[in-house]
């Protein structure tokens, strides 16, 4: 999108939703690896070489579990709940800050009664994630603070 | 930076301001052309195209009025007050976003009584910003809304 097609204030409506910017709620099944998750592109033009993300899981939705060789920078917005980078298992709360190196595994949760919002910078050119095998999966439950994080619904 | 140095996760404290995150206040003196304002950089690492600031104006206070050829992606985190982006003002509030076009005029402004804070992404290869001249300013304030809005102290 050029700077000519976007507006040059989209005032935040309520419930973290924004004048001009399209929700788009992925869609599941009864196999997919994501659990009530929504994207709103924030920004995203050819001028500026990173896009900024809004992602938004209701309460005890989660994000799909994945790895890449892009950056994630990511700002939490709102509500509370938990993030897996690499082998860690960690608390969050709004305008924390979490760094997700190239390579690592990745998943965000929202608290069983809170939903939970953050926005995500990433490069404009990159990479397609990578999903775990069972391997992985197995290799990721042997510890424990990580089986715990994954089994919450 | 590269991904080693940092830390994975970075809490947020009280008031804006980041675990392992530097505070850096604009000095001024009479002459500044921005008044009471600082800077946090919150993401910026080789493998990211683009970088991550909080600016953060305490009441009253403002940028410096400035254009550049790079855009300005902007999300208002805090606060309340006004922004000129060309020869449009607008008050602002949390979670409004804000494109600063190439070669666009562009100030923000804290209320009289109110802190302003915003994120705001950029390129990381990007040009230095022109002051506008005397004649800029003249041009500008031609119009009585960029007029009064230019007048706010």
């Amino acid at each position: 999108m050029d700077d000519d097609a976007l507006p040059l204030f989209r005032p935040a409506m309520q419930g973290f939703r924004w004048d001009a910017v399209a929700h788009q709620p992925y869609k599941q099944d009864g196999s997919a690896p994501f659990k009530d998750i929504s994207r709103q592109v924030l920004f995203q033009q050819d001028n500026l070489a990173c896009e900024l993300r809004y992602f938004e899981m209701d309460p005890a939705g989660y994000s799909t579990l994945e790895q890449h060789e892009h950056t994630h920078a990511v700002m939490i917005l709102r509500g509370r709940g938990a993030c897996l980078v690499d082998r860690t298992v960690q608390a969050v709360k709004p305008f924390d800050l979490i760094t997700i190196p190239a390579w690592t595994w990745h998943q965000f949760r929202a608290a069983p009664t809170e939903a939970l919002g953050f926005l995500c910078m990433v490069n404009s050119q990159r990479d397609r994630p990578r999903l775990p095998t069972d391997d992985d999966l197995a290799a990721l439950k042997r510890d424990p603070a990580i089986a715990r994080f994954m089994s919450t619904t």
